[in-house]
């Protein structure tokens, strides 16, 4: 694979079973990408080395999923001028959700992280493509392309269901 | 100014007042932007024009404010393949802001709306620099800068609470 | 069937479980209506469609069904003079059903949506009937019978119970 | 003023601020209406007489509003085969509103409360008026007009804002 | 057994599983008591004739369970000068229980309902001996027999994990 | 006066300006009554002493204020077989009241709080009087005749409103 | 074992599955530890007594985990000077862990309790060692083993997933 | 003064007005102690800094105080092994300070923050005595002392309040 554009990270291995779908996505859209586990708690020195070589190895977006009191999009968005979407997971420790989504999106005025829904890994793969997609054709052919699949399966379903 | 590469809309003019933050970080920033009126639900033509148009007129980000059942950021999203901006507006009819939170937040699979803090509208300004920023050298060191006047009015700060 | 005089719509064929029970209700009230999906954010465009001409087709109530950040019954109020009625899904990205209920309910003034119970479709049905049942003296006496049968279950219960 | 179409009530004349906004929106779309105090708690007897008696005095919507554990608009739907749109009114004893919502929009399957926004009286004066607009073409134009206001409203926004 | 002194009432019969915890403890405190349905939204007359006629027949407290929207606890106590104490039930229309809670606690001024915890119909059983305890001698002495009951238990346990 | 009958306690001070309701209402109903400071946190030794011998004082009822991590009803309900009232104070510490009212209302099975609404101190009064009514008839019909009253002051408003 | 430096409490042996993680976190760090029942409300005079007597007999630092309206971490701290660790536990009767986590956390000015994070028992076992190990250099050099341990597992779920 | 035991940071020096009651706490119990501005992401490398040589300076309890997205108490947590209290500050982009509380309080297993209330900073003020008080018996005895004032406070209330 050619040098990724992407970097996803978690805080945890649990976490992947939800930040696969990003992943996912983003082969679909043929867009390189990395997958890796960095604990903003456990390993705080390598997620100060990870966000601060980011802009230097070529990474576009950063996809940073946490789950509970999470630290780890906020903390790199701190560390890096990339933009860095952030996933909060339900995880085992969390309280409903509302813990990941609430320590992931109310960051302070000048360090933003791009939040998508609570488990929303596929978002944050898409909204990447987004980000890659308003500079690279191809990619932006790619996402008009899946936004017609989302309205075909629609339509397909509405044949079955008014049937 | 040359032509506008992000596109600021809200859904209401009593949200300029919270929405005006992510203008004055762009001119800080020296990116080109638009401002403009789109409702989501009194001028739903209008949000469908404006959505449709928006890659084709050059614009890279869209930034989109609203309030209470806030759905304009998720609808404009459903029809662009932009990155798409959200900023929860607390509005004068928000039940604690909560509303506009989760009806920007919690999109369905497919369409991610790109959500910042209540009434984070600076962070949604600097989010786009984020986006814009790392295909654009200019407004990267634009952003690298801007951390480290955070960072000096931190020191700062320090050395009067220390003395 | 006659002309449909309801229209049931959801956002996606996973919502069709709770939808169904809207429909169960309305044959039991013998008024005619059809059930099709319409989602915001995979079809707006056929959204936009489908409610701009349901008065011309006769519709008197709309039942929009939607969970998470759920913009249908907003965004089909916004195009439509008749009666829209929000059924919040507790659907599986949603959390706790907060987030549907919320983006349906807490609509801007001048454009409301009648939002019943989180997966209340029932509710939904009956509440057309009662719409209809205001200017149709047929189903009003079906609404009666209807209130009579809740009575008469709640008595044969009290007599179980206390012997 | 002719016979009331439309019985707006609510459970205190503390409630009247915020209600009002139901009768100014019938007097603009000229649906004759009445308004009074009708309290589940405190006159429990006159709140079964009077939601007994209105489909026979020819009220086609009874619009209720109240606050804290807000029990009017569920008991009225229980005592009449109308729609009764339920009013959440953020009084002074409630708890952010969460109590108005939720003891008016959780009904129980059976017995459905069209509920609006927390103090949103002058949607439930629109839908009052979408539901007779169904029936009644001069209601029906009426609200088209409202539509275009509201849009227009918007459109000289945007010209102030954009100049 | 002897008049009831406690009338146990719920709205539905599918509230009994959570609701015979009061009927349970009553005959622990040999207390009499009575059990029926009486359901606000279903039978609202019969709930006017229960609630109206308690005191004449020697009812000393009335304990009302119900969920969701739950107005039969407030609408009770809206008719009648006895103490009633509320059980907020987790129906399964409920959101995680919070409308159960609210519409039962949150009572205007005028009119207190003396909630418990949710499902909490043990301890609504225990209430109603606490207040006839309060001038029934017997009552209090098998209070204080529970309470060392509860005590013990404890203690029990206490051997078993200290061992 | 007479010896109290009820109990009035409070965390602190503090809460005297929502607690003095309670007072008033006893005053009306010519309860006797006894008001106090006894603060599980700053004198736990006296709230053991206070609600070990208020049975012994002839003491019927407890009315117990406290907001925060509120633990003066339940400890003191843990002490007593009396009836205890909780009213639930949005103190300044307070997040909006929800810890006030859960960590009264939410006992564990065995010790009950008759908890009232938040910042219901006059309802507290109220329900005393109803406990204490159930065996006075004094108190009794003193209790008819207010919910006279509250009926009276309804129609009163009626008269101005409909005129 | 030495005599005990952690008391751990807790209301109900049903806490036990929740709190025995706090014990072999003590264990591990090879910290002396006592672990017992004291239930604040079914016990209360030997809840006293053992808060009273725990600096006499060398304990340091005190865990107490208790759920629902949560007592016993504050009345613990209402009777000693030692440090208080709460674990909110997320009992069954406990609203999503709620009551438990604010009946814990939102002690009034003057009596602290050191809470952690819902079912947080291995955290508190860990932090009564990050006190005791601010005066022991054995436990703080155990804590850094425990760090790196922590960081290790972290770089090997790296390798395995970038593999 | 002599070398500090106690730092307290803060994210900004707008946090210094809830914060500055940490310190007067420590001041009245003669503890020694210092005061800075440490942000975990305007200067994630100071903050990474700070607790890493925290130790090693002679401090045996790090406070920390942050509002909205707060990172601060958890990241420091993870980079020391001293005990860390938490302090939620309700900032003014802060939810209501839900997300203060919940990103403090919800930290993964491994490290716990002493979470303390909402603009609780005495109390940690108190808890940092608490700890060292174990170890200290001038602090211990301070403790004692200050219990015995806030005892005395109360008991003065009720000569004012019953007289």
């Amino acid at each position: 694979m050619s040098n990724p554009l992407v970097g996803i990270i978690m805080g945890s291995d649990s976490d992947l079973k939800v930040m696969s779908a990003a992943a996912e996505i983003l082969e679909k859209f043929e867009i390189p990408f990395e997958v890796t586990i960095v604990s903003a708690h456990r390993t705080p020195h390598r997620m100060v080395e990870y966000a601060g070589q980011a802009v230097g190895r070529g990474i576009k977006v950063i996809i940073a999923g946490a789950g509970g009191a999470a630290h780890l999009p906020g903390m790199v968005a701190s560390l890096t001028t990339l933009p860095v979407i952030g996933v909060p997971v339900k995880s085992s420790n969390s309280i409903d959700g509302w813990d990941s989504v609430l320590s992931i999106l109310q960051m302070p005025s000048g360090i933003p992280v791009a939040t998508v829904a609570l488990n929303g890994a596929a978002n944050a793969g898409i909204l990447a493509a987004n980000i890659i997609g308003a500079y690279d054709e191809h990619v932006s052919n790619k996402l008009s392309e899946y936004k017609q699949e989302l309205s075909d399966k629609v339509l397909t379903a509405v044949d079955k269901i008014e049937r």
